[in-house]
């Protein structure tokens, strides 16, 4: 699992930054999180395939976010996606897109599904996650989204295995599975005897646009990573706020506050440069250490977070 | 006088060609013909500024002439441009701009005029030019826009000048725009004595998609340079016929019967790599030598076609 920053620039693209979007990598499908101007192009350009696309999440209707999206769906279609497409955000986004298609002229030659979301809603459960949504602050409607990924059944432990003298046989899958069997040798052996507690899945927070906000918290608490926005640095509170946007030490607090495990900062203003970028890094680790500000086509691997020493290196 | 190629692609943006739009940089106005996702992105890179847009021209609603333009109008807000806009398209443009700027909670901080535009139409006579359209043909409604250039007054002829003894003052100024003025000696001396012929100004046609038709003929009568789509190579006329568009060897024929004096080629698929591009436009230029395949960001200078020597080395 790994997140791919499309674009991390804040209201216009720039030279450094295009306009929001994020793709979350499942390894077979992928899930995209808004898609400002470009996010086509960008996508192209980490060698994903826009067929790969099964659902996108739009936080908030602000063109910076959202007029990508008709040229997504054009281009995924061309592509002889045929594969359904399911499509989440705020009310308006049906007509935004259905209008763009129609006066297009633009066939689809996929279903496309247009669910209009409402605050602490869930979703879905499939896929192997739950998403739910909450509605933040960022004076149009704008949504954060909860992904919990499934638990995974504990690890078969082979010094049970080895105690009990269970020999190796299809009857293995079974009891890792969890249920009961009776062995050749006529023992009736629990599954849940074998293996490790189970292993929680992922969790991953993902905001667009918002300022700092309780809403927040809750979205985030404990999660892996938090995707927040950080439209300014620390001194601009002023404008943040204003705007309904975070700075980096905004978004810092609300990492701690939710106790996740790292921080991704985007949403950055064009007038940050390179070493501005870096200052304002630096300013949101001061309080919330495991802070990263990504850039464009920056990824992130999101590892399992297993408790077993085995697992806990794989990811 | 030049044009700048933001995007010479075809249907979808590719690793080596954007989606369409073409910028007309007039020295002060920029226009702009169509705005394809990630036009304002492009025009960027040749250091234009969205503030000197004056007018949009939208040859017709395909995403990948339309797409780019509600982020374009958004941006160019943001960078304090406060002039009018003036946009022209088909029917169905106010609809899909105003839906989308609504949408998206997007205020334009400028006047924005949309005109949807019919055939045959004289949009305006201003900023020296008298741009009027044609419909084409392209399965959905499609127009080419023809923009004629105000003729310029002669030159002051310097040896009738010289022969009626007219000394240096500020009559001059007078004599050369034409009219009639006493001397201080007493003698009234029609200035259209004293000038050579009005020097036409220059005339293009823009074309977006279209398979081949009389009508673009007849818009481009005679025209300086032509641009016409391209979207395949003379061997896939079925392909062009199927889908409205036309070959390579199509937009040489059109300019040979239109006697233009460039033809320039753009909206070209991305199946033909720089090889395949050049043989593409050496196939048309079997047919109309004067012709130049774009590509992105690539411009093409359009020279004044002054009569008088001093001025045909301008441009």
């Amino acid at each position: 699992m790994r997140l791919i920053f499309l674009g991390t620039g804040a209201g216009v693209p720039s030279r450094a930054r295009g306009v929001a979007s994020l793709a979350l990598d499942l390894g077979g499908p992928v899930w995209l999180f808004d898609a400002g101007e470009g996010a086509q192009v960008q996508l192209m350009r980490t060698g994903l395939s826009a067929r790969r696309i099964r659902r996108v999440f739009i936080t908030h209707l602000h063109g910076d976010h959202l007029f990508g999206l008709p040229g997504l769906l054009s281009t995924r279609s061309f592509q002889t996606a045929r594969d359904p497409l399911a499509l989440y955000g705020p009310p308006g986004l049906d007509e935004f897109v259905t209008t763009a298609l129609r006066l297009s002229g633009t066939h689809l030659d996929y279903p496309l599904d247009i669910t209009e979301i409402a605050d602490h809603q869930t979703l879905f459960h499939a896929d192997g996650f739950t998403v739910s949504t909450r509605l933040l602050a960022h004076g149009v409607p704008s949504f954060g989204y909860r992904l919990a990924e499934d638990d995974r059944p504990g690890a078969l432990r082979a010094e049970r295995v080895a105690d009990l003298g269970v020999t190796p046989g299809p009857w293995l899958a079974a009891l890792k599975a969890g249920t009961s069997v009776t062995l050749p040798d006529g023992r009736t052996i629990d599954g849940r005897d074998l293996i490790g507690p189970a292993r929680p899945g992922r969790t991953l927070a993902i905001t667009g646009d918002t300022g700092p906000t309780p809403a927040t918290i809750d979205l985030a608490r404990g999660a892996d990573v938090l995707v927040h926005e950080s439209t300014y640095a620390g001194a601009e509170a002023d404008l943040a706020a204003r705007y309904g946007h975070s700075t980096c030490t905004d978004a810092a607090r609300i990492a701690a506050q939710a106790g996740v495990g790292t921080l991704l900062l985007t949403h950055l203003s064009a007038r940050y440069d390179e070493a501005a970028t870096a200052a304002l890094e630096a300013e949101a680790r001061a309080i919330f250490p495991a802070t990263h500000a990504m850039s464009d086509l920056a990824t992130h691997r999101v590892p399992r977070r297993d408790v077993t020493p085995e697992a806990a290196t794989s990811g």
